[in-house]
């Protein structure tokens, strides 16, 4: 089965947007990868872009993409409404496909060197880091770009690669790996938005639930219902079926239904398959049975 | 989204592995199509392809096949324990994704136009016949290649495409429309066997139930296991969900439990979308918010 990884970049440039097709160019010439979206923000200044294929090949955009925007990407000139800390402010890679946490490190510490080496500050973050406390890209930013010169003096904030002394020009990079994350939102009989807060409290993280749940209730103006709205960080730990039958059985003590359940954007087949094998109770059912994924890996 | 088409095609040579190579590499030759498996039986004397692609690709491959097949079968030297009716026995085109049964049967028509063309009787069968009597291909087979003759004197035996005047060296193809077939078990906690096939009954069409369900009782040796084992020929029509939880509930009547299911062999991705939204109650779930998926779609 082929691998698949996703790298999930932000730069500092939305302004200049010549710049930003060029360093858009780096990914699109590389054929092995496919650049599945890109966005910019004026106001940000800042740009997104997704794209993923082979690791090598990922590697390599990744690399050829970064070295153009230390080129045409000047620190000392960016202003932004968005916190950031660097040129290529943040780097996540997204193993997407037949790749575990620790191989898709691994490849993060590889450009992560690179990275170090064109005299960037690297800070690793999620799985990428040791650190712990270290677990988003704004716990890497604080006190951002601004702040660099003088956190880099404090040795608890040494970069994990490159350079202690202060690179004016690029700035530093957050890089880290993350699962793909799932946007999961339930939506529940009611208009109370209260039980839909208290559910969300039950099952996510800060408050003593799952893990890898991120949640808040909210009301959906309009539709006579409240909805959980969650983000799940790690399918596989934290797998969709288990948090669903959460919120429904918490629910279930107000007396509250389930009205239905989306899904906000893309789902991996994986966190799919997991679904498929609770409820269905098919426990040997794996994604290589599925058609479409058979196809991918025959396209080599 | 990119359209696949699949094509089973069971050619009447299994001996002469020569010339099922050569029949093989017609498929092999049309860059757009991908052969997934091909293998032949020597005491069966036919071999069975399968392949896959965007339609006009499959459909090329596939009267490239039966040409090469015609020209190297001859039916009147043809010995073997399977029933067959012609060189070219059956084809059968599944629509895997993006396509309609519609179009589907308007392919098999314009590839049962090109075989009547080359003199060859064709039948079609299931959704690519009007005739609700042939369903299968066995439907078409009766009296096999033998009886071909004869039968081609009965106007209501007259073929849809081809020569009314019988083809010795060729005879006659069963060309069809199915869907992709599902294989899908359910394991019940009890050794009764009784139970399983009251179930089956239950839920198979001939018995009363659900229009695309085969299903029978048997149990599994050594596990303390009885099984509903199915073949699900319309998961549109039929979906998985339903047939499931119509074994649950009529298990649970005898006081018996769903120990696990199992799906053997290849599943369509659109089979578990139709899953996710009946137990997920994610409503508007679609395929194209697979990751996997939208990758196919853009390796094109």
């Amino acid at each position: 089965m082929k691998k698949i990884l996703m790298c999930v970049p932000n730069i500092s440039e939305g302004k200049d947007l010549d710049a930003v097709e060029l360093v858009v160019d780096e990914v699109r010439q590389i054929s092995g990868v496919t650049l599945l979206d890109y966005s910019w923000d004026q106001n940000h200044n800042r740009s997104v872009l997704t794209y993923l294929g082979d690791p090598q090949s990922v590697i390599e955009a990744t690399k050829n993409m970064a070295a153009k925007a230390l080129e045409l990407i000047d620190m000392r000139n960016h202003q932004g409404s968005h916190p950031r800390i660097g040129a290529v402010d943040v780097v996540p890679f997204v193993p997407v496909r037949n790749m575990n946490i620790d191989e898709t490190v691994a490849i993060a510490h590889q450009v992560g060197r690179f990275l170090g080496e064109q005299g960037v500050h690297v800070y690793y973050y999620a799985q990428a880091s040791d650190k712990p406390e270290r677990t988003t890209p704004s716990s890497v930013r604080k006190g951002q770009y601004e702040g660099l010169k003088d956190r880099l003096k404090d040795p608890t904030w040494y970069p994990d690669k490159g350079p202690t002394e202060f690179n004016p020009r690029a700035g530093a990079t957050a890089l880290g790996v993350r699962m793909p994350l799932i946007a999961f939102n339930v939506n529940l009989h009611t208009t109370d938005v209260s039980i839909a807060e208290q559910i969300a409290k039950a099952v996510r993280r800060i408050s003593g639930g799952y893990q890898f749940v991120r949640a808040m209730g909210l009301s959906l103006e309009g539709q006579d219902l409240a909805q959980v709205s969650m983000d799940l960080d790690n399918y596989i730990k934290t797998p969709i079926h288990r948090v669903l039958e959460t919120v429904r059985c918490e629910a279930a003590r107000y007396g509250v239904s389930v009205a239905g359940c989306e899904f906000i954007g893309p789902v991996p087949l994986a966190a799919l398959e997991e679904c498929i094998r609770f409820y269905v109770q098919a426990h040997d059912f794996s994604v290589d049975q599925v058609i479409e994924n058979s196809l991918l890996s025959l396209i080599d």
